[in-house]
């Protein structure tokens, strides 16, 4: 009972650190000047080395391994929490003290050196940098889990309960199936009508048409807010305080409301956990794919359904009435639903999206096993791209150097994202079991659809695992099949009907 | 050497903490969603613990004691951080914990009882209440200065230096010169024309304004910010970020245009300071009163004058066409220097101004002599109201109750505002002697202007006392008479002559 009280207080203490860092955190994104920069480093590195002093404390080392010894006979949510606290702190016991800071101060490098190497579009230059970072990664793992594939170990970090043999068979799915039906659907929407949401869409009116959505779709903005910033993202200390960010681009009207629409579902997801969870580790979305489901599900499943723009679209035509003169909803619906091969990422459509994370996979596998070295990778992401998606980048920029995840020491998290598609499709399906969906979102009665989510999904928090998730959601483990099913239908409806 | 070494890595750990709180306060006025409350509230008191164990730990005070020890040994500015940090300990050790936790939660309360008290406009409910803060100050002071006559050490508190003695001679010599001079005043602007300050200025127009007023007045954009909140206020963490705020009334295109400039006078003070004392407790401010004389240089001295309105009447009119149709710069120039007997010391006018404060001080002084009772407090304010201003309030909520101070423990801090002024009219009468200020205003060459004060007062920072700032700056020490003659010229020349 004490040490269970020390953890209570101890985890305590971890999250008032946490919450004053996220907030110096969304500060320097969204707000503090430029040259604020310095003195904030400076400070964060003080604040960070006394919360790394307290969740390396000799004490806190003790309580977490005296309740991980005892954990058959403690409740089975405090198990969790304990599991959680000892994974993070046998990563950092267990590496080698120098080891890490070397690896702290690469990162710091890599990052730089992949901003020039994009600058100049210039694969080379980063290299050595890429190589040393996979290097480390395989070594640090060899720490703390010897016995099992490093890869595993770190898509296990980014998704709990998923290794090389679950994707696996994903991704040999999509290649199957979804690979020549993409090639069918880029054919058929080469002339879907798109000029109209290139015109000029202004700022303010932009900011007017999303301030009304997210009235619409159920956000709660006595405990969120929405605001500017460079990069759009979702930010959250407790489900009392989600905010998330837009960017807005003047030369293409939809740029905010997507983005706005997928950070929303991010933010749902946030504000719907249980309080209950507030001072454990069991609060916040339980892992990033089911994470990506809920904003996957919002922006592309509700957001580009005809559905939503039956709703919606007097609303956008009514702020917007020069640039939609003319345009028709169905217009509207065929343009937000435009297929198109492209060779970045964070641009792509709902249906080639996942082919571009399949590349950055199978590169990442193959990294990993050492079937690849670093030195491959621009002539392979290029001969996967025109394999994938039958077109080539011109440079690296483009190519192999338009992400930031690498020089960040991210391997292993691209997968998640099209998992979170994955995941999306069966939510979705067990969903329309119960719900006439689209005659919700139609009328604009949106709360049974968010009630629906808060109890299946997001009042738990982290307290399940994704796949206990999965299976207490839609009665399945994961099964690629609905998301291929779900993407087949949409588009062979869309274009080849 | 090695306490020193320890000094200093303790006062970096507290201005991390500091900082760390001065995000999440300057988050919690100006951004965070109201719902944020509550949990925000927890993760301040577990930061707030935090930051006092490390305060009041037995290695800091072994540290500043045995520095404080050597001090006839160390540099001086060391000795001067040391004897900082002394007697805020001394404060937080020599008084019984129990009683410390007593008050403090006693203040809480004070807080929502002086908002009912206002809001329903009786005095009676909050009487006990301030009645108890008193008693606390006063038996607070015994413990840690027990020879000393308590207002004192609470005057010297908010501003280093100052005791009853100075303040006496200060607003003695205000009653008998200032307050019958303001009622010939009053008589004579009764007829000033300012009519078109009251019509309707839009928000987005006085941003405008305001926006263009800052870059005039030198402040520095990558060091800082302008936002609106509900109370204009400024905040700092380091000369690198320095922010301020300021609210819009419509129905009054003056409002946000003189908080503006007055926040930006405390501001440029702290955009100034050398950033070699940011590690120091040096840094920021050197006092209240100090700072209360940039502000009031700005906002009343520099901001009331003919030559700004010389300079920023054109971009006034500009923006505000139709407000100012037909109104001349000698109109603007009237009306922003329009004197009037009102009963709400915020509210108050240049001229006004340090009467509001005399009564604040003078019943203070009586309070903690014992000379009057708490329950004695609307009829004496009532009657100074009469006889200084010659006018009465209808009720407590526009007299004794109107101001926050008192219930946050806050007694001896007023007279600095009035301190600041009269600070202001020293060095304005310094800096006249050097530069053609008006030439520079009119001219729009503000830089000059921030140099001098830059050089002289700025930088410094709290390396210097007020007096000793005084001494420096001006070659003497404080002195009323200044103040009285600045605002017998100005007003006599507006409206006697």
């Amino acid at each position: 009972m004490k040490q269970i009280e020390a953890f209570r207080s101890l985890v305590k203490k971890q999250k008032a650190y946490e919450y004053a860092m996220a907030i110096v955190g969304w500060d320097s994104e969204t707000e503090a000047p430029k040259g604020a920069f310095n003195r904030r480093s400076e400070m964060q590195g003080v604040l960070s080395s006394e919360y790394f002093k307290l969740v390396t404390h000799p004490e806190t080392i003790e309580i977490v391994e005296t309740l991980f010894a005892q954990k058959d006979t403690l409740d089975p949510m405090l198990v969790r929490e304990v599991r959680k606290a000892k994974k993070s702190l046998d990563k950092i016991i267990k590496i080698p003290e120098n080891e890490f800071i070397d690896y702290q101060k690469l990162l710091v490098i890599a990052q730089r050196t992949w901003e020039e190497a994009k600058a100049q579009s210039n694969y080379d230059l980063f290299k050595d940098t890429l190589a040393k970072i996979v290097e480390y990664n395989k070594k640090f793992v060899r720490y703390f889990q010897p016995d099992e594939h490093p890869y595993n170990v770190m898509l296990d970090d980014y998704e709990e309960g998923m290794s090389m043999r679950e994707y696996d068979q994903f991704f040999d799915r999509l290649k199957r199936d979804l690979v020549p039906f993409v090639k069918q659907i880029l054919e058929a929407a080469k002339d879907v009508r798109r000029d109209f949401v290139f015109l000029k869409y202004k700022e303010a009116d932009q900011y007017r048409f999303c301030d009304y959505l997210i009235d619409e779709l159920g956000f709660d903005r006595n405990h969120g807010l929405m605001k500017k910033s460079v990069h759009p993202f979702t930010w959250n200390t407790s489900p009392e305080d989600v905010r998330f960010t837009t960017r807005y681009m003047e030369d293409y009207g939809l740029s905010s409301i997507y983005s706005v629409i997928h950070e929303l579902g991010h933010a749902l997801y946030e504000q719907h956990i249980d309080t209950a969870w507030d001072d454990t580790l069991l609060t916040s979305g339980t892992s990033m794919g089911i994470h990506e489901s809920q904003s996957r599900l919002f922006e592309n499943t509700f957001g580009r359904s005809r559905a939503f723009w039956e709703r919606h679209f007097p609303k956008f035509a009514s702020i917007f009435p020069e640039q939609t003169k003319n345009i028709r909803l169905e217009d509207m619906y065929m343009a937000v639903n435009h297929v198109e091969a492209s060779l970045i990422r964070v641009e792509a459509d709902e249906l080639t999206y996942p082919l571009h994370i399949m590349i950055r996979y199978e590169i990442e596998r193959q990294l990993m096993n050492g079937e690849i070295s670093c030195d491959d990778l621009p002539r392979i992401w290029n001969e996967k791209m025109v394999e994938y998606l039958g077109i080539e980048p011109k440079n690296d920029a483009e190519g192999v150097l338009q992400d930031v995840h690498w020089s960040g020491g991210m391997i292993g998290y691209f997968p998640t994202y099209a998992l979170g598609s994955a995941y999306a499709a069966q939510f979705y399906h067990a969903m329309q079991k119960e719900l006439a969906i689209d005659d919700l979102i139609r009328e604009g009665t949106f709360d049974p659809i968010n009630q629906w989510l808060k109890d299946k999904i997001h009042r738990h928090g982290s307290s399940k695992s994704p796949r206990e998730l999965l299976m207490d959601v839609t009665g399945k483990d994961f099964d690629p099949e609905e998301y291929i099913t779900y993407l087949k239908d949409k588009y062979t409806t869309l274009y080849l009907e």
